[in-house]
């Protein structure tokens, strides 16, 4: 889902974890959770997997998380969106609630491409490597293939616009792609070992003539409906196979 | 621990949660959290309060941060430490981690002053309140009376540099203090109704002559023993008072 250069990014991303016994990568894959910031990309998927809020949270109390919930081509799918900010009632978007709902969270799924930050800037050595986080995506050439997604890198902050010191971050990670919350998300799978993957649709483009955030409110719902088949594809050419098969 | 004017901070923060019964501001602190990035600061006062490294975690497997854990003056302390970068062997400093680290501990204590990003602008109605996150910690005007204690409002962000938009965001928040962590922390104990101070010590001058991380390095020693003071003054004040007391 990685487009032509310089993009921005609707959040969106599939991941997940295998279970404890035999070799992972050779059973089939049987959880997968999917993170999307935005809750009017996700329910198009949990009307498409007839998916259900669970009210049972595993979440902690007073957090705004939301999990929706269902067995689809006899895999666990779980949508979790960071829910509406309880004050200001937007959705919770960026890294911070990413992370911390992907923390939260156990699924077995997969994603491809090269993920880093472009906002933390942390001028000392060692620190400096840390702050741009660059992680490798769960490699899925048969998926990517499969599918004819394009392949990008892509770089992640906590803005919706770009300063001229996050451009030459992303410049510097060679990221086609920048998004809000995937490198937190990275972060966490990585900790976790868990296998994950990121599918991105274009909202805006960064170097556009139209200022980002008229751009990003006026594409969201043509993205969406691109986001909804191109995760629909990607579930469905993950069940009944393994994480090698991918 | 807010000093004169347009600082970079250490990050120190105590914090805590009441249990369920009773009025809670009107029972004895029970249980301090403290959440500090950087190891160099954490032990002076793992040693102070002779806590001891919890084996037993309470976080998910494979996570690098670190327990603390000790009962000083009757109350439950516990030190959060991020930990190391599994990868690169340096603190987990910044937003996430700090995040996480809360999002995955429970515990009594409070702070004061007001919190807020500025590397997180949104420019869309109501998403650009959602990026700021301007948060008031917990009040706390005996304590900082009684310890002596200047107040400032403080401003996160996950660079150690600022770039002109992060000056003009700081300037925005009306911010006297900087650091990486404080309003990640804040707006995880909002989600989970835990009562939060900050209690910071300045590292360096953004402002001043010297190169930002050479600053900050060189000081961090002398500013480890500020900060290791500070703290056990503020845990003493606490021992045997109700949240109203502070």
């Amino acid at each position: 889902m990685a487009p032509p250069h310089d993009e921005h990014e609707k959040s969106q991303i599939a991941e997940g974890e295998e279970s404890m016994a035999a070799p992972a990568d050779k059973r089939p894959i049987s959880t997968i959770v999917i993170i999307i910031a935005m809750r009017t990309e996700a329910l198009p998927l949990v009307s498409k997997f007839r998916l259900s809020e669970q009210p049972d949270s595993v979440f902690p109390k007073g957090v705004p998380w939301v999990r929706y919930y269902g067995i689809y081509k006899d895999m666990n799918i779980n949508i979790i969106w960071p829910g509406k900010d309880t004050v200001l009632g937007v959705d919770s978007v960026g890294t911070i609630s990413a992370s911390l709902a992907k923390g939260a969270c156990i699924g077995d799924v997969f994603l491809a491409s090269d993920v880093a930050f472009h906002d933390r800037r942390i001028p000392i050595p060692v620190f400096d490597l840390y702050g741009v986080g660059l992680r490798q995506a769960f490699s899925a050439p048969n998926l990517s293939k499969e599918l004819n997604l394009k392949v990008g890198k892509l770089s992640t902050g906590d803005s919706l616009d770009m300063c001229p010191q996050d451009e030459a971050s992303i410049t510097a990670n060679d990221a086609t792609l920048k998004d809000m919350e995937g490198a937190a998300v990275a972060y966490v799978a990585d900790l976790l070992s868990v296998p994950a993957i990121f599918v991105k649709a274009v909202t805006d483009i960064v170097d556009g003539e139209k200022p980002t955030a008229e751009e990003f409110l006026q594409n969201l719902a043509a993205v969406t409906a691109a986001l909804d088949r191109a995760v629909t594809q990607v579930v469905d050419f993950i069940a009944g196979k393994c994480l090698s098969d991918l």
